[in-house]
Order: C-alpha cells, then structure tokens, then sequence
C-alpha cells in the first residue's frame, strides 16, 4: 500500500488494539442481549456497567450520570432536546455559542421552528466566548446553555469554567459538547461545572456506534429515543454492547495515558504550527496560539483553495480535512471561520490536520517536505496570486493584514 | 462451559461468521469516517453505499429509501415522531396497534404529551388487528397509522397488505415495524404496502448497532438526530461503519438463505408447538395457530410462575425469555398478553422462546425432556394447584376454558 498519513483524526481515529480485544468477545461468543436475565444476557450487563464505571472515572461522574449512546450527535441533541422538552414549562429560551458543532447547532435550530428562541453567541478572533457576553445572553426564561469545551475545526478551548459559573449564577443548566477534549485532555465534570457532557471515544482510539452524555445526578431529561427501560429510561433500544465495551475501555486507557498521548502531539503539533508559517507565505494560523487542542493543527493559505490542496496533499497520501471541500462553489466558508471574521476569500483555503499517538515525527517531516511545493504549485495557477504579484494588491486579506476595500467588487469578476 | 441452548433470539442472534468477517476491516485498517474525502473516507463511504443496495434489495426498497440508524427503537421514534414533526399542520391524529414495541408505543405516548391525540387499536384473542378497525379509527386528522408486521412476544403475523389498503383508502401514511420478520420471512415494501418500515438485523445473524427506517420515496420527515447532513440529512451523527457493513452483508446473506432457515426452524418450533401442550397439562399456546412467525414459540402454563420456570430453565442452560420476568409481584403481565384478554394469573407464566438456524433437533429433544419436570417440581410448591387438585376448581382460568367467577375474590387472599 502506498504512503498514508492519516492527519483526520477529529473525524475519526484508528481503534486501539486494546479496545479491538475488549470488543470482540461481544460480537462472537457473547452476543446476548443485555436486558436478558439468563447467563447471556448477564454477562452482556456485565460489560454494560464495567464501560459505565469506566466512562465515569475518567470525567469524574457516577456510574448513574452515564447514559450511553449511538453517536456524539445524538448525545446532543438529547441534551438540548431533552432538556427542552423536559424544562419547558421554566421557559423557551436556549443559549449556544455560534461556533458549535451542527448537531447541537441544527437540534437548537430545530427548536427554533418549534417555537424556542435562540441565542447564538459571538466569538473572538481567536474562537473564544466571552463569559460577560454569557451573562448578557441569559434571560428570566432561559433553560440552557450550551457551549463546546474546544472547537473541532480551530481547536480553541473554551473557559469553560468561568462560563459554567456565569451560567450557574443564573440558575441554569450548562452543557458543554466535549467531544474534542474528552480523553485528549483531561476532563472534569466537577471541575468544569457541567451539569450535561456530551463526549464520544472516536478521537481518542475507541470504536464508532457508542457516545455517552453525562447528566448529573438529578437532572430529568425528556428521551429523545423513547421505548424500553435501557439507561434508566433515558435512552431507548438495544444497546450496543461491543461499541459501548469499546468505549468503555478507551477510557480506561485514556485516563492513564491521555498526558503521554498529548505531550507527544503537542511536540508534533508545535512543529507544524512553527514551520508552517515559515516555509509557506501569506499562511494564517487559525483558533488560539495557547488555549488549544494538542492534536489540532488549522490554518487559511492565501490565493489557493481548500479543494486543490485537499486534492494534491491526497495524491500524496496525506489526508486532512478541508474546512471548504463540502462548500459550493460560491465564496461559502464554514460557521467557524466566519463566526471568527476571517476573510471569505482566504476562508476558501482552509486546511484542518489533526493528530493522533499513531502519528510520528517522520510524517511530520514529510508533510513540511511536500506541502510548500504544493501550494506554490497551485498559486501559479491562481489568477489571485497573479494579479498580487503584478499589482502587490490583494482581492482579499487575511487576519491582521489591509483589506483592499477598493478592489472587492472585482471579486466576482475575477473568480 | 456447560450446555447452552439459546432460544432468545429475538432479543439478539448470534452474528453469522461471514458477517463479522464483512465488519473487521472497518473495526481495523479501514477506520475512516465516511464524510471524509481522501482514500480512506472513500472505503468506508463505499462500506456505506454497500450496505444500503444489501438493505434496499432484501425489502425491495431503492437505495435512497433506506436511513440507517442505531437500532430499531431509534427508528420507530423517527418513523413516530418524525412523522408527526412533519406532518403535524395536517394533523395531530395517530393510529397505533395496542401491542406494538414499547418504541412505537412511548413515542406516541410522548406524542400524546405534546397535544397530538392517540388511538390504540384492539387485537383478537390471536393478536391480530382488524381491518376494518383500522378504517373506523382513522379520522380527518390522521397522519399516521403504525402496526407491526408481527409481534415479538407471541409471534403473530399482521394482515399487513389489508391494513394498509385500508390506510392508503384516506390517503393517510402508514409505518410497519418489521423487526421481527424482515431476513426471517420475505418482505417486500411494495407488497406489503408500507410507507415507512422499520428492520434491524439483530434477529438475522447481523451486528447490535445498526437497523433502518425504510422511507418511501418522497416522504419528507423530520430527523429525529439533527445535525450533519449524514443519511440525506435525514439521520445526523458518524455512520457506525463496521456494524451497517455487517447489517448490509446479514440482509444479503438473509435475501438468499432466509427460505431455507425458516424451513428449518418451521420443523424445530413445530415439534414445540405440538409436544409442549402434549407433555405439559394446561400450558396454552398463544399468538396465531398458522400466521405464525418460523422462530416463535409462546406459551403460558397455568399454576407456574414465568420466573420461576425461566430460573430452571436457565439451570439447565435453557436460555428463554419471560414474558413476566421484568414484572412487580403484583399481578402484571406484559401489555401483548392484556391485549388478547389473557387470565392475568395465567400471564404469570408466560414463557417465549425464539429459535434460530443454529438451533438442532438435539437441542430440541432436550427442551422436551428437561421441561415437563421443571413444570412438575414448581407446580408441587404451588398452594394455586393444590387448591385445583383438591377443589377442581381453578383460582382463575386460561383461555377456552370456564372461569369461576365465584372464587375470583380470593384471589388476592391465596398470592
């Protein structure tokens, strides 16, 4: 097999061997069902509750503050759903930052159409939310906040904390989507404030098809998923025992070895946000120079597209993620990056690489290696960078650089 | 290990060898997320592409029809609810058989909460709808009409083609569960009629973690998970790849081996069905004499507690399911039994048993030995039999037989 380096591990990070062998047990010989009474069913109730106990320890939560499901997107929308359902009569007001991930983005939207109203918060050009503007947001009829730990596309991490206070202050309840940070760093939910918690092993070498949302003892949500007596009556259907098993173990083995993991990527990380902007012009790192994942690498590079780099860097078995490769063709960049101001002619070459344990030094060195070439190839065939050579004009300008206001309607003309 | 006979396969079947084989790559080398763009977003976006032209062609449905989801229960709430969110400036009536799967059931409970009006249908002494209830119940404001294509716990196959003619006469839509016979009997949605039709492999040799809802073409629900625009937008949340690979590769398997299976389990449950009331003194079948799923085998045996009975059962390595194992000590029994009108002392002990291709004549003949004596011991430590063997007389009564209604007031002295 040809070269691949895999730099997507927000979207999905290879098993851990470990977690492979705690699973399969559960797809042979144990496949029994676990609201069975005989020795099949105990022993899949067995595993149920040892991957509760393990999810538990590593956020700091009981075992009854677990509820397992299929996906970090259903965890929130169950968490905002839920909690709408469940607190209405309190109020319809609902408060997320703009930059969340869609699944609570659109399950906020969604009660949006049924009558809630919604706040989005702004964010700095770092990726940040303010905790006054928080305190702004909140209203006698506000029933929840949501607000992610860290961003998956900039990587900024949140101050979760002063904003879980701000909201409690309020009286009101605080979700945070912690599907970045879980098992990548660590995670508290004491410590944090949350009252739910939604987070996933995906990103840190579990299996798909399991997720859990912490919700702290107490708190009675609405299920989204209605049926049998599963999870205490929170979530319904069969559970997944091989995922959740799965899951259960990454835990385990995040817990002890997350800071090894993390120290190691951050070494990895450091240097491609050091050498990047280096060896390749006009390249504008993304999220927060400090308050960021270990893992999380982005950045915009001027007069190329996401789409080509994405293309060539793939072509050279180097896969990450363009935050435009799913955009039209029109000058559309993703909620991120325009919640944080960046220029939408720059947006369009956004890059994401996030690292896993898997990754090594070696790749790192052969990503510094191949990238620059590819940009230089495809700014000389971009009319943009042409015309900045000729004219020492921009269409558009990144972050912290002129604007050429006179210029912007050529945009259209030009592209 | 001692013997295991496994006769709880509606709870969940043991995974087919080619099935699992059909899921590790995608648990091991080939751990991409189906939305990413390079190589190994590729492979598990064909995986998913697979899956869904093995799911379509087992029910005869195209492929943009089939949403995957995480088990049945999660389908049944969108078909439920998703229906109702969409459809619901039309109409807040829904129609539900009295004995659906309690996810059908609560999701139209949870309906009932938020102002929409629910009509349950009876059933006959067999567990059949009527037709023609159907008809009487739907109204101007019906939206939805749902009823199982046979039930789980006694096994009787609904007059499904009939009761959709019936709704598709007033233009209302209609969703069908069919959990329990899809890869266990031909199902076809055009034959059948259905609009929305719920299937899960977990029965036929496939994986926990995957099912789908069956969406006609041109039906517009609303999602249940929102978010991402996974599944057509119509089911948020990272495909769980390895367990809708192996729920695609069952579907195929079952499209050609479903035939053969069921003749062979036809002649294991039919041994069952004749000896056990032959062998056991007042046990009485329950579901339909012939409309009757291949795999199910229920009954109730007066004078014993299912518990009771499951508990030595369960000693001899006889894995069955209870249908009052989960029930208080009070006199419950499950909302199927109530429905046929059976004799809540009798309901006590119901007994399910759910065979599959990997059961044997052997496995069989050893039911019928060691059965008849467990029956023999509980009814000796039983005060109601010694009341019958004394008095004649019965404290309550099974179906087709007399109830004395002068000692029904006893009842609760003697338990």
């Amino acid at each position: 097999m040809a070269k691949e380096i895999y730099l997507d591990n927000h979207s999905n990070a290879k098993i851990d061997e470990r977690v492979l062998a705690e699973m399969m047990p559960y797809l042979k010989e144990n496949y029994g069902n676990a609201q069975s009474m005989h020795a099949l069913g105990e022993r899949a109730k067995e595993a149920l509750e040892k991957a509760r106990q393990q999810a538990g320890n590593m956020i700091g939560a009981g075992v009854n503050e677990i509820c397992f499901t299929s996906c970090a997107s259903e965890a929130n929308n169950l968490a905002v759903k839920g909690t709408a359902e469940a607190f209405k009569h309190k109020g319809r007001h609902i408060v997320v930052s703009g930059i969340e991930h869609f699944s609570v983005l659109y399950a906020a939207k969604r009660l949006g159409m049924m009558g809630f109203e919604i706040t989005y918060l702004p964010v700095d050009k770092h990726g940040l939310v303010s905790p006054d503007d928080v305190k702004k947001a909140i209203k006698a009829e506000t029933i929840l906040v949501s607000v992610q730990h860290a961003n998956p596309e900039i990587g900024a991490i949140q101050p979760i904390k002063e904003i879980a206070k701000a909201v409690h202050e309020r009286n009101v309840l605080f979700h945070t989507d912690a599907t970045c940070t879980a098992g990548i760093v660590p995670v508290n939910v004491e410590d944090l404030g949350a009252d739910l918690l939604t987070f996933s092993s995906t990103q840190f070498y579990g299996p798909k098809g399991a997720a859990a949302l912490y919700i702290k003892k107490g708190i009675r949500l609405a299920p989204l998923i209605d049926g049998g007596i599963q999870e205490g009556g929170k979530r319904a259907g069969t559970e997944n025992i091989p995922a959740i098993a799965g899951f259960g173990k990454a835990c385990e083995i995040a817990k002890t070895e997350m800071e090894t993991n993390a120290r190691r990527t951050i070494l990895l990380r450091d240097r491609l946000l050091d050498q990047l902007p280096k060896k390749i012009e006009y390249l504008y790192l993304t999220g927060h120079p400090s308050q960021r994942l270990p893992n999380n690498v982005s950045f915009m590079v001027e007069f190329v597209e996401g789409e080509g780099m994405f293309l060539l860097l793939d072509q050279k078995g180097i896969y990450v993620t363009s935050g435009s490769a799913c955009a039209s063709k029109a000058l559309k960049m993703s909620h991120v990056l325009t919640a944080i101001n960046a220029d939408p002619a720059i947006g369009q070459g956004s890059i994401l690489m996030t690292l896993s344990k898997y990754n090594t030094g070696d790749e790192i060195d052969y990503i510094l290696a191949e990238f620059p070439p590819i940009v230089k190839k495809l700014r000389e065939m971009s009319p943009l960078y042409s015309y900045f050579l000729k004219t020492g004009r921009r269409k558009a300008a990144g972050p912290g650089t002129d604007y050429d206001h006179e210029h912007e309607h050529e945009h259209e003309e030009v592209l």
